[in-house]
This record gives structure tokens, sequence and C-alpha cells, in this order.
């Protein structure tokens, strides 16, 4: 930490920064320049982090040097994170993909959707049992049922399972059906459940909050890496702009951030990052132009009559010309498909 | 709901929008302009508000019309909500004061604060024992420990006491000690919480998340009533946008949106909202202004050892000296404090 | 300046760094923690201002300590500054109020604003004659024949004028008829008008861009007074954020941030900032209560007819209203209105 | 225009709407709801454009159906347009790439960074000789001085240039030395500038606001394309968020939303759209693979001495290496580079 005192701090008021930090045995280095005196704070990281010195008198501001996350950074930690879901690799030469629709709303649309998207190429299923939803006059989900239609679909065709977790309650529950456990956006600092999560067996995805910063993101993944879990994927969705045009704006430069301060996967959601059907195949290009290890895309059979998100899902046919294009793409990228 | 064709939409598209809602026993209007034809939607609301058009060729765009809260919409409840905690009344003629540590730290901690702000007018006593903290390796809470001190020490002085809930586990425990609970901005959209809130006897202060809309805010305390829980209040704790001098920034353009939107009381947080000492008397004073029906502010009797946010937290001297101008402003708003 | 050097930084590196500074006849201090090491950078502060060290091996991060602006900053002069137009000041004990149209349609329209806002205590009158507009097909302004009715009006009722320029070109001719310049929103950062300002004798309000900082506006304005011109006042119009509700989030805490940061009066434009009619009078009890020097809102009396943003117009009707509550608010503020 | 009455609107207020329309040769079509009525304009879209409905009694809101601009629009324009720049096209087969230092400091350093550039296949040197500059302390630029570097180094390479206008009177001298005249961010909504830019014969780029929304960021294009100037490109450059760790936030949603929008090519510029040299590369990928017609990339010879921008910059070194991942991205999306 560096302490920047005012122009206005007297010798007093420097001598009682140092003597504070003494106090917690750390050493002050002092830098006097023309107008003003810089400390810089030596000493045990711990106590650094939890020191607040910008009430002292003299004291104009305090700027932090270190962030305080360490599991899920690269600096500790400098290879890549291969995450193993069955026989598929998340974070390795292949990337992912993950599609199914947006919520499960019958055997026969999971099953119908499934068959299509494994024919084109993605290895897991995707669809919501339990939704979060903005009004509580919104459809919830088919909770448990919906597990269960995934779970036997995924069995049928060899798929995996990603499905959204919103309670943790449910962590039970949920690992008996699914392979991944998504932690969406709107419960990324959700602390208790991310606390809970650390502690259970499943890989988690960990979608980015609507106006999270990356710093707070990869603080999220800490309290699930601290409890155990080494399990984690990041999830970028969207984040919250000004634009209206677009349901979100998709931050691909958090791509590449995440594959520069951390060493876990990073996934990238373009259905719920545009909000609009058209957006997904060329932002799909992009993310995984951008370095993106895997890709999680809504496709509904018939999505004029889907009872959530039917405005950014994706036909089966649109999906399979969609994973054409990948493949070209992740072959730049050194990568396969 | 309105429908918006495109102006490549042909007689078959529009027919087969028109067919789609007849089946579901609405009725279309149809205005036929030089280059487009616009839809109205006309019938029963849960239909139409779970109806999904975006999808069909040769529509264009739909736009909604009403928002689907209810039990929380002044249209539905003309007069203002005053809720009642013992002798305290927020949302009636006398603008309510919360005050005390961010953290509960130690009875002497609180013990100081609450007769200080006791003294200066405060009627409710606030204070974490359940921090959220974005860090795992940061000071978490004293947990019943906290709850304990706040209430020895709220009946000592006969004072109220508000804390924070981060789990609907602990719902019970929290329910013994404190007379409201808060939902903090990261659990705005934790909706298992919120719904068995809506099952708790307490009041509720439903703090507005980082980065929600109004109307999404209003949806979430929707969840909280649509329970049985009719004691509702707003706090408005800051937005994030790209600011860096202000932590967040205080909307306050908020607390006229709620008392025009809805019938619920709105506290404002200028403690939180800009997460600086000295701008905390005049966003309360600008807040009381605006509307506002109760502030919450930090108070800490040597913030400059506070375990967190010290850098917001008034001394009982700062608050002392604010509570006394506030009272001129209450005044021209028509009320005492 | 402090250079932060990444933990893997080597000898080498520190040494490269160092010898940089020295070449430009400045002082590094080191500090050296448990796994890095920090530099201060000591010297000539216009040095400092332009040196780039990010690039160089090793460097993890730079952290600027001083603000670039000068002129502006309260730190180089403490007391309150004062801007004379005519008999009105506009900083000192008396709340200034600016009403008018949002555009200058007739002379009659302007007429009747004028008289109703003189009536109830407005000092200045506002009304735009070359208007910035998002489309090239809205409404443009009447250019100089609105100028001429304003100055007319203005000089019948012993008002004074405050008008828009958006072209460098326009600075003399609007400076015969106009007592103030304002420059608005989209031009904060147009440098070239800004240095023009600075040499030219009228008073300045300087609207704060749609997503600027603070430190931004801060810097806009040291533009303008280091071209010789100190009679610079700021203008909070509201900053762009993601809520739809209001046209734009009026930021009162830059209110008080002004004042902390800079000796120039601060204005806040509750009309543009909200959009919305109803939360005029809210919020500008809320900006005189946060310790703004003056208000700018737009009357009309007809806005069912305005030309532009008839919405957040208030009638006279409304604005004899407003203007009584705002002298109890003032009084309490020690100012009078 | 559609126009939505309030739940308590009586027959008056609508038979109000109605003749006001109706007076404006306007056709009102009605739809009576259960709790509402909806009225649908019909007639002349720039006097449906003028209409302001929203202060009438009964009258809730209204919402625009159709986007003013027209020129831009790829609804009366389908087929890309293609621009031509000598014998380099935008917009067309090629991705076209613009490359140089942000801002000219000598004949040596433009000379050394554009044989480099050349080298590794860009078309287009970029240059910087007039800077807006948040401070008025930072280097503004060599002026016209710079102008002739670029043209000197351009002519003896066959190069194109482009290069940033601040001030519409500059027009005639920067037209004489660059192919391509660039607007900033900060100046796309100086709308006198873009008036005259719309007289000039040269192609135009015009960067995205900070905060612009596409809609804004179109009807400044049409500001230009109304003056007789056809030749518009468009550039995203970074949004402004509250992120932090990137200078801006990088949109790319936005290259498929023009791309959608409007028939007019679209650039992409990583080096602003991130601030960080090391996600140039991944940046410019995913851009390219979302569909971007060019890019503009700051390279530096030696980016740790430069006057501006260094951070961003790439070494020759660097953009060697990643023209040659571009082209196999290209490759994909059926171009050349």
């Amino acid at each position: 930490m560096i302490i920047v005192m005012s122009p206005g701090a007297t010798r007093e008021n420097i001598d009682a920064v140092v003597k504070k930090l003494e106090k917690r045995n750390l050493r002050a280095h002092l830098s006097t320049g023309e107008d003003r005196t810089i400390v810089g704070v030596i000493g045990d990281k711990k106590t650094i982090a939890n020191l607040e010195m910008n009430m002292m008198d003299g004291v104009e501001k305090t700027v932090r040097i270190t962030e305080k996350y360490k599991l899920v950074s690269r600096d500790f930690h400098p290879q890549d994170t291969i995450i193993k879901v069955g026989d598929v690799e998340i974070g390795g030469k292949e990337i992912v993909v993950m599609a199914g629709p947006c919520a499960v709303e019958s055997f026969e649309q999971v099953r119908e959707t499934a068959e299509a998207v494994k024919k084109s190429g993605a290895k897991i299923l995707r669809g919501g049992a339990f939704k979060p939803r903005t009004s509580p006059y919104d459809f919830q989900g088919l909770g448990e049922e919906g597990l269960k239609i995934l779970r036997t679909v995924a069995d049928e065709l060899n798929l995996k399972v990603v499905t959204e977790i919103v309670d943790k309650d449910d962590i039970e529950i949920i690992s008996e059906y699914a392979d991944i456990l998504q932690v969406g956006a709107r419960n990324m600092q959700n602390f208790q459940m991310l606390k809970a999560l650390g502690k259970c067996g499943k890989p988690i995805m960990l979608k980015r909050g609507l106006s999270a910063t990356i710093s707070e993101w990869l603080n999220a993944a800490e309290y699930i890496m601290i409890g155990g879990n080494e399990n984690v994927m990041f999830c970028e969705r969207g984040i919250r702009t000004y634009e209206t045009f677009t349901r979100n704006t998709l931050d691909l430069s958090a791509v590449a951030a995440i594959k520069e301060l951390s060493h876990l996967p990073i996934v990238a959601d373009p259905s719920h990052g545009t909000g609009r059907r058209k957006m997904v195949a060329p932002m799909s290009r992009a993310a995984i132009a951008a370095g993106a290890d895997a890709l999680i895309v809504e496709v509904h059979p018939h999505p004029e009559v889907a009872l959530s998100d039917g405005d950014q899902s994706l036909t089966p046919a649109d999906f399979q010309k969609m994973m054409e294009d990948l493949h070209g793409i992740a072959k730049v990228m050194g990568k396969t498909i």
C-alpha cells in the first residue's frame, strides 16, 4: 500500500502515520517530494490488506498495490488449468461448445434440441430448471422435473449437463443430475452460496455479475477455490451499459483479461451477451478469436414459442451453420472444436 | 403489448401474428401506416406478459406497455404506506434517522456510537454482524455475537435495530435480535431469499442493486410482497458508474422516482452512496430535500481504526452537526426529524 | 508518480527505470518490499506529467499522484470565486435561478415566459438560439433572430441572458447579445472552442459531458482559464447511465465534489438532468441542499406545444410553486434566493 | 409513433390527442384495451418526427417506432458501400489495416514505423498531428509540420494517410495532406464540424463517442451524409464503462450492429479500445471475426519513449506477429488481408 499525504500534512501527521504502521509491525518508507510526502508500506500482506489509513489527519488517499485474490491468480499458478468433465476437457486444445434451450420446457423440446446440437458438435447440454426471473410472475422453471429431463437426454446422447443453481440448498439435488453447476450473474456475489460451492465436488461455471469489475469477479472465484474446489471456470455474459440495442454489452476484452490474470478457463455466452439472434454467430466467432476456451449458446427448436429468451435463441439450423465457421477460427487459434 | 412489423412484412406474416394472438384469446388491433403495420394486443394481462412474438417472421420489435409489478405500485395503492417499527414510523411525517457503525466490532464501540447518535436524534441503530465482503480475506463480521451486542445496546437506549441479512438460513436468528432486516445491494436479486423474506414477519429494507434499474428494484420488492410481507422499504445506496472520485453515484432522482411509482417508503444511504466522509452531510440534506423518508448513516467513534469502511464514517461530532442542519430541511418539507 | 515494479522485475529492470528518471533530472525513491519494489518519482512536475514508464520491462503499473489542473483547483485558490454578471453574483450568498424555454421559438413565447419567471424570482433568462440536436432533421434553432428576442425581452425586464454556443465562430455574435455563454455537454471537450472562450470576455457556464469524469470536467475548465478567462462556472446536467426511467442521472454528489475540489461556482440543471417535469422541483430542492450556487430550469408557457424538450419543461405555475419551496432550503443553507 | 394513454385518461383527453393529430394532417388509430387506450399515429414521417405529445393530459408515454436517420440506413441502401481511397478499398473483400504512431513526433519516428507496418501489410498510415488532450498541459501535436511528415513518408512508401481533425477550420489544410479525415470520439457530436465535413471531398472516419449509443452514432453520420459526402466509415474505439482494468471497453457487438443497421464500412480500434498492448492482438482477431472491415492500430518503434499512449502501442515486431494470425481469421471470413 502507498499512502499519499496531502500537501498540507504536518510533520506530526506523518509521524502519526508511521507510528500506526510500526504498531502493526509494518515498515514505512518515506519519499519526500516538493509538495508532499508519499509513504510506502512494507510488511505482512494480510496486515496490509486490513489496514485503513484514509481517515488519519493529513492523509489524502491510499493506493493498494496488490490484488487480494491469490488462488485464482496466474502469478501463483502460471500454467493453464484444464477442467475435466468426464472425457470433456475445458481449457485445453479443444474449444468446448455448450448448447441447449434457455429453459427446460418439456422432454420433447430438450430431446429435439440435444440431438441437433450434438450432431453439430456440442459436447455439453445446457438448460435451465431453476430460473432466476426479474418478475415473480414470470416462468420460474420446472425444478427437479427439468433436471431429470436434462440428465436422461444427456445420458442417451452421451452429453454432459450444465445447469444453473440459484439456492445453496439445491447443491445436493443439482449435483445428482448435472456435471457443471452454473452460478448466474445475479448470484456472482452471493457469498454464502459461493462458500458452499467451494465444498462441493462439481466444476463450477461462474458468470460475471451485471456490472462486476474483473477484479470483483476474480475475488468471487477465490471464495469458491478457498473452500477446496479448484474446478472453476469463468463465463463472460455481457455487462450492463447505457446501450439499448443489445440486451447487454458482451465484453470480449474480459476474455483476454481473464487469460492474462488467471489460469482458469473462460467461457463466452453470446446469447445473453447480446440478446439478439443475429449477433450470436459473429460474437461466437469473435469470442474464440479473442481466446475463449468454450462457448455457451442458446438453441431452441422453435424459438418463436420459447417460454423465455426466445429472441436470442438460434434454431438448430442456425447453430449448425455457425459451428461450421467456428472450426476455421479455432484452427487459426491452434485449437480444434 | 405493441408489435411493430418490419417494412418488408408480408400479408401472410401479419396474418400469422394475428392467428397466434387469437389462439391465445387475445385480440389484435391493426394500424396500417405508409410503410409498416403496427399490431396492438388486447386481452388478459397475464397471457400478454408471457407472450413472445419477436421471433415470428416479419416482426421487427415488440414494446411492452405495462410493468409487471402490482403490489408495490402506486397505481393500485395511491396513499403512502407507513411502516411501524414499534413506536417508530417510517414513511410518515417524521424523517427517521438510522445510524451506527458499518460493522459491529465490540460492545464498547457499539455502545459509544449508539449513545452519541441517540443523543443527536437517531431512532434506529445500524450495524453489520454478517458482512458481505468482496474478498474472502476481508473481515466477515462477528455473527450472532454482533447481533447480541446490537440488541443489548439498543434495548438499553430504547433504539430499534436494523442489520443486514446475507443468507436465508439466518432469517430466524436475525429476526430474534433485529427489528428491520436489510437486504444488501448484492442480494437484491437473490430471489430465493426475497421469497423467504416474504414469509417473515419483520419489516424489510431492500437496497438497490449496484446497477439495478428502478423497474428491477420494484420487481424485487414485489417478490417480497407477493409472499405476504407488506412492510417493505427501499434504500437508495448509490449506483455504479464510471466515476472514481466517489465510491458510488448516489442517485437521488431514484428517490423522486420511487415516490412517484410506489407507495412504499424510501431511505437514502449517503455513506455507501458516496464513500467519502465530507459528502455525507450535503447528500443527507439533499436526500431529504428530494423527498426521502429516512436516512441510514455510518457513524464510528474512531473511524481511523474502523475494521471496514472507515473512509465514509462520520464521527459523533460530525453527525451531531449534520443533524442540526437536517432539522431545517425537514421543516421545509413539512416534516420533523 | 509512483512506479510499481512487477514481482518478477530484475535488478537490471529497476536500474533501467532509475536511469531513465535520472536522465530527466528526476529522483527515484525505492521501497523494496517482500515481493516487489516500488519507485517513488520526485522532481519537476511538468517533466513527471509527461513521463511514460509503463512500457519499460519489469514495470507493472504507474500511479499518478497529482491532478494536472491547477487554475481551477481549490488547493491553489482556497476562497470561493464569485462571478459578477452585471449586478447578479453567482457563487455568493444568493442562489441565482436561470429560467426560460429550452429553445427560443418566438418573441411572444419568450416574453410570456420571461415575465412569469422574473415575477417568481429568476434573475437570468435562458433560451437556446443555436440548438445541438442528435438528428439533423430536428429543429436547429432560430439563430441570430433568437438571440435578438432574448436580448430585447431581457433588457425590457432587467434580466441577464445565458445561451448556448455550439461553434467557436459564433463567439463574437453571441457575446453581443448574451451575458453568459453556455458550453453544452457535447462540447465539453471541444478543446478548440474552449481555448477560444478563454480569450473572450464573457462568463462561461461549462456543462459536464454526458459521461465525463469530474477530473476531465475540471481539466476542461482549465483550458478556458489558461487563456485568461477566470469567470467559469460548472453546470451538472446529468450523466449517462443504464437507467431509462430518467433521461439522465443527475449526479448531485458532483455538486459536493466540485465544491471540494474547485473554487468555481456550480450550477445544477434538473430539467435536462431528469427529463421529467415532475422531478424538477424535488431535484432543484436537493441541488440547493447539496450546495449548488445556482439552478438552470426550463419553463415553457405551453410545454405541450414546445418545439424541443417539452417533457421536462415546467409551466409558469409549476415554477412559481417550486420557487416558494426553494426559499426555505436556501435559508437553511445560509443563503437567499 | 405510438401514444400510450394512462389508465386514468378521460374521453376528453383522448379526443384532444386525436384532434391535435388531425390538425397536423396525421391519422389516429385507437386500440382500446381493458385499462387503457393506445393511439397509433399514421402519416407524414417528418411531421411525426417533430411531434411532442408527452405533455398532453392523459398521455403516459410515447414510443417512437422509426429511427430518424435514413441515408446511413441499410433499409434504404441494402448493399454494402465500398469506399475507395486511391487503389485501397474499404468495405470490400479485403480487410484494410491502418497503422502508425498515436502522435507524429518526428520524421524518423514516422519513417521507421511506416516502413515496418508497410512490410507487414498495412495499407494506410495513421498518426496524429492535431491531438485532442484531456489536459491543456499535455502534448498537443506538431500541427502542419506533422501533416507534412505523414504525407512525405506515405508517398515514399505508397501508403495512404488517415489523421484526426479537431477543428472545422482545419478541413482545408488537412485535406491537402491526408486521404481520410478522422473525427475523434470527443467530436462525434460536434455538429458544426460534421456539417462542414459533409461538404468536403474526403472520406471521413467517424469514431464513436465515449458513451454514444449506436443510434446517436448513426445520426451523427447522417449529419455528414446529408451534406453530400457519402464516403463515411464508422470506427468503434471502445466505450466508457465502470471497468478500470482496460482504458475503455471495446464493444465488438457494435461491429455486428453497424453491419445490420447500416451499409457503411466499420473499422475497429483495439489500441484505444483496450489501452493495453497485450490485448491489441486478441481484440484485432476478434474484431475481424465479428465482421469489421478494417483495423486501426497504434505502432511505435520505441513505445517506451512515446509522447502519448505508449502503453497501448505495439512494437513493429508485435505488429508483424499479429498480422500473420489475422490472415487466417480473414480467410475464414471469406476475405483477404
